[in-house]
This record gives structure tokens, sequence and C-alpha cells, in this order.
């Protein structure tokens, strides 16, 4: 990593953007919005890089938490006594640096460096209140995955955050369990950055590059830089219908040809969507990083859509009859998304031969009672 | 698949390539060098597809086979007797138009489609016995993993088969567990032919295709074509490095966020590797392909490699001590692929900026006592 390049171009880089402001060195606040699983692992990453590039960041990370009770006490005092997140990432060291703050523009205020990592359902309600209360040279991120449905429109949720707070978004997404980045074990993430058209320099250079790669980057927790804010973003959330396939599979029995032969169908599925439908993301982004092909393995070999898909098959049941017992009432990302897909494919076309057979048949089986084994009829 | 296309083209294409010799129509004659798991398992398909498409096949599959005793009787025998290849794919009924011959020259006689799939430390001598008493119209494809090392020269097979015999030759490979296929799971393999430079039209009607994807593809057994001979041939070696490295992980108890990510740097250094020394592979085919992603998947999940790279880390021992108990006697190939590749880039040099640092790291942990820690210390 570039360390010593980002921070001689942070206290460089123009007015506003990066760097100064009215002249004065300022330094980047951290606001993390979201304090779930990911969202702590996350702190505890960039709680180290905040002291490690103490020129170019303010050593305090702020979370805000939407604030519950943890044992007859908040679980923002909790946190900011024990220094860790003992609901959602038990046993890991948060830093010292991180504090909980449950009033949201408290959490906001001064705050340059926005990280979105909440549930999605959450992301609209969450922009509402912050809408018109965020720094004019603030910078966001995000950690969501998932896409934003509105009838038959799909949207990305940085497209949805740049535009409800008119800053710049960029995303964060690849093969990473939560627990695993947390436990320092060796991971990589892929972060989508905004770049003009046509660039073809260093993407490490791009601003949002020098800003979101020293707070994330880590010797066991490796970034790497594309400029493709949509495709990252697209990644985390199409790769739950593939998840489902591979669950039928598994479900079958029909081995591990097979199975490898459908996280390889998927990942050309979604290059392609993507490719249709979205025309800034590139094919590089599914195909060879940590967001695309890594988070469709991890995601096709263990995960919650995988899981459920195989007890569909083995057990005869409906993802609507087995998320209660199964995921405590949570719900399951795969069909939904698959569902979301088939609906915008219905009105929107396509122009791929022979469409999206994989994602149609995942929709097919979830919604329309068609059995497993026809998962493959149409490929 | 288009079989009306294949065959109406057989029976109308030129002189000598393909469909009519001398004015006569003649049914393409398929003999397969080899007669192991792989090769029983591809003759059982093939037995079904010259029956199915028997206008332009002759329907008897010839098998040639290293003769040996199997409870008292030559195993060639046996086969011709059961159907069955009891030996190396028990339960598996070949098709009683599977012809085993352990003489070669009554083998070859006639052939016109030779398909190779035997180990490959015996196809110099193999090709050395065929040299000038193969048909002048016949076709070849090599199933056969590996490449073929001389000092510090890498050749493919199917570049070494059509120097050798002075015939074409394609190749084909996937995430293809021979078991699995012949069980009619369903499976995908990618087909790479010999296509004139710059062509740009569909690839399933290039001469060779037209004779090979008739031969292979099922319902079950889905092969899919790409003009890239030399890449499809590559794969199926490089692969066998990345799943050691896979096993490391696996022995360390990296987990899946590191699994994925070694996988996904891997098939990004085959790609790259291949294309700076072999110019006419294209970068599609190890990212999109059966043979380049779907086969570093399965081969980093199961199989040897990967097997006994874990035991290394688990039980302190060298893949030299592991061998002798866990193979049989059988040479682990990922090592020495690494070894190949090693000295091959210790000759060349590499553009690549960072070099290929996980080739180069299970390298010297397999031949220079390197812990299997350093894996990931230069990525």
């Amino acid at each position: 990593m570039d360390t010593s390049a980002s921070t001689i171009a942070a206290a460089t880089a123009p007015n506003g953007i990066n760097g100064t402001v009215n002249g004065h060195t300022h330094k980047e606040k951290v606001t993390i919005v979201g304090s779930g699983n990911w969202g702590s692992a996350i702190a505890s990453i960039a709680a180290k890089n905040t002291l490690r590039h103490s020129k170019q960041f303010d050593p305090e990370v702020i979370m805000w938490i939407f604030e519950e009770d943890y044992e007859g006490k908040p679980l923002s005092q909790v946190i900011n006594e024990t220094h860790e997140n003992p609901r959602y990432l038990p046993g890991i060291h948060l830093g010292d640096n991180v504090i909980a703050q449950p009033n949201m523009e408290e959490a906001l205020k001064d705050a340059t460096a926005l990280i979105f990592v909440l549930p999605h359902q959450f992301l609209r309600g969450v922009l509402k209140q912050l809408k018109g209360k965020v720094n004019e040279n603030a910078r966001a991120v995000s950690l969501i995955k998932g896409v934003d449905v509105q009838g038959h429109m799909i949207k990305t949720f940085p497209a949805l955050i740049s535009e409800e707070l008119g800053i710049s978004c960029s995303s964060l997404s690849g093969a990473n369990i939560a627990n695993e980045v947390a436990q320092e074990k060796f991971s990589e993430s892929t972060l989508g950055v905004p770049a003009p058209e046509g660039f073809t320099d260093d993407v490490n250079h791009l601003p949002d590059a020098m800003l979101w790669k020293p707070l994330f980057d880590t010797k066991t927790f490796r970034i790497n830089v594309v400029p493709d804010v949509e495709g990252v973003g697209l990644c985390g959330a199409l790769k739950n219908i593939v998840a489902v396939a591979a669950g039928f599979v598994d479900g079958l029995d029909w081995g591990s040809n097979a199975k490898a032969a459908i996280m390889r169908i998927g990942m050309n599925e979604v290059k392609d969507f993507c490719l249709e439908y979205f025309p800034t993301t590139q094919a590089a982004t599914f195909l060879e990083e940590s967001c695309g092909i890594a988070d469709i393995i991890t995601s096709s070999l263990g995960g919650r859509n995988r899981q459920v898909a195989e007890a569909m098959v083995k057990r005869g049941k409906t993802f609507h009859e087995l998320e209660p017992e199964m995921l405590k009432g949570q719900k399951l990302q795969g069909p939904q998304t698959a569902l979301d897909v088939h609906e915008f494919l219905l009105t929107k076309g396509t122009k791929r031969p022979n469409g999206y057979p994989l994602f149609e048949a995942v929709w097919k089986i979830c919604y329309e009672d068609a059995k497993p084994e026809t998962l493959i009829d149409n490929l």
C-alpha cells in the first residue's frame, strides 16, 4: 500500500475535496453509520488505520448505533465501557478510539468520511434524516449488500446515497465474512471509486481512493481499487441469486462438477446483466475482483442463501416456510433479488441471445413452484 | 446443440477435411488412446454420440488399452465381454459399441478422430510409435492434463501432438470429475479448437468444432467451444499450483475469505502467465470458461493437490514424504508444475509488475522449506 503517497496527497489536494478547507489543514473525521456484525468489524479496522495514518485522519472513529438494551444497559454504553460490541461481534476489541453514539446528529457532526453499513431496508429512512445535515465536503462509501428496487427500477446504494446527499459515494464489497476479517485472517475486498470518463492512470491516485484505501487497507485486509462504483455495488446483490442456485445443486446431490458449472454460469450472467443495464460497469470487476468471482465462491459454498436453498430441495419446503425456523425471522435475499431481476427483465427485455436462464430458473423455482431439477433446462 | 448443422456440414465439407474423401462419403472413425478413469468415461459419452449422429460417425468406438491382467483375464477381454471397465470405471456401462483393443496399430487403423487421454508421461512414447502411421486426414483432441517440459521450454500437449503427427489437434478440459461425468450428472467442459487468425464468426462452425462437439456434447455434458487450443491445454496444468495454495490455506485454517482470495489471485496469475508467454491464448478462456475458473474451483475444493498440501501443513511433512502413503506411489502434479514454472520464469523473466507471487510462494514452500504462512507475503 502506498501510504506515503496518500498522506502527501491528502495534505496538498485542492480545497474542499481533501486536505484543506479555507486554507487550514483539516483531518478526515470518520463516522460509521451502522453497528452490526460487519459495521463493528469495519470499525475495528478503521480504528487501527486512523491511528496509523494520523496525519490524514482524526483518530476518533464515531459509530452511530441504533440504541438497544444489552443485559440491562444501553448497548452504546457497553461498547464505550468495554470497547467491544458483545451483541454483534463478541470477543473482538474494537479499539479504544471507537466511540458509539446513538444520536445521529451528534454522530454526523463534522464527519467528512461516512461509512454506510446498515441493513438495506433502513437506508432510505436514514438518508431522509441526514439530508441537508452532512458536510458539503464529506464523502461516503457504501458497504451495504443489495440493490434499491422501486417499481421496476433497480438502483445501487452508492448511487442512491450520492443522489440523496449530494456527495461523492464509493462502494466496498468482497468475499468478506465479518468475523474472519475481525480476527485478522487474510481477506481481500474491492473498493469501487468514481473516476472521470476515459481515466487510464493509476486508480490508486483517484481522490476517493486516496481517502478510503488508507482507511481500510491492512496487511490482512487487502483493498484493491477499481474505477467502477456501480459494478462493486451490484455484485453484492446479484451473487445471492447464484448462491441459491448453488444450494439447489447441493440439495439435488449433483456433485462438484455441477456446482462449479453453476458458479461459472452465474458469474457470467451477473457480468452480462450489469454490462447490459449499467453501462458504467466493467467486465473485470465481476471476473477478476474479490467482489465478483471470489464473493460468488464463498456465498455458494457457505452462506444462508445456499443453505436455505439446499433445505428447500431436501425437505420439499418453500423458502417462505423455511425462513422463520432457519433465519429467525430475517428475510432471505436471493429469492427476492431473483424476483426483482425477473420483473426488471419483463419491462426491459434483453439483448442477450439466450436471456438470463439461471436467474430466471431460480425465480421460477422460488416463486412458481418449478421443480429444482429444471434449474439447468435452459442453460 | 446444433446437431443438424453439424451433420449437414459434415456431408458438405471440402475434400479430406471432413465428410468426403475422393468423392466418397466417409464416416469419422473414433479411436480413444487411453483407457483409464477419464478415458473410459469419455468412451461412454462418445459411444452414445456416434450412435446418435450416425450419419457423421461410424458407430464403433475403439479404445486402445495398455493390456493388463484383471482377475486372471486380460482387461481388454473383460471390457469386451462385460462392456464395463471394472478396473478404472466400475459400475458404468460403456456402450456395446466400445471395443477395447490392445494392439495399437489395429486400434489406429482407419481412425480419423483420435482422442488422446493417457497419463502425460506416456505421451511421447506413444507418439513415437504412431508417427507416420496415422491417416493424413485424421484429427486429434487432447484430454491430457499437464504440460510438456523439456529443459526450460513449456509446451502444451495439443501442440506436441500436432507437431509430432502433422495433424490438427484440439483440446478438451473442464471441471470434470470422471465418475460424475460417467454417471450423467450435470457437467460442462471447454473445447479449444484451431481458428484462423482474426476469426470472428460463430466458433461452432469451425471445422474441428464440427467434428468434436457432436462427439462429446450431451444433455448432461455440455461443451462450450473457444478458439483457443493452447489456453484450454494450459489451464489443466496450472490450476494444480492454485490447488496446492488452496490446500495450504486449509492447513493453516485461514477460513473461507482467504480461500476465495487465493483462488481469485491464482486464476489471475494463470491468466496473466498464459497471456504473457503463449500469445495465442485469450483472457476469457481462463476467466469465463469451465476449463479456467470452474476447474480452479473444483480442484481447490476437492482433489489430491489440495489434500496433500493441507496435510503438509497439518502434519509438518514434505510432499515427498506424503506421496507414497496418500497417493499410492503416484506423483503430485502441483509442486512439479510450480517448479517447472519457476525454472521457466528464471530464464524468461517477466514483465508483470509484481511477478507471479503465488506461483513462486508455492514453489518456495514445496522445494525450499519456506513456511506455509509466507504464502501471502508477496501478494
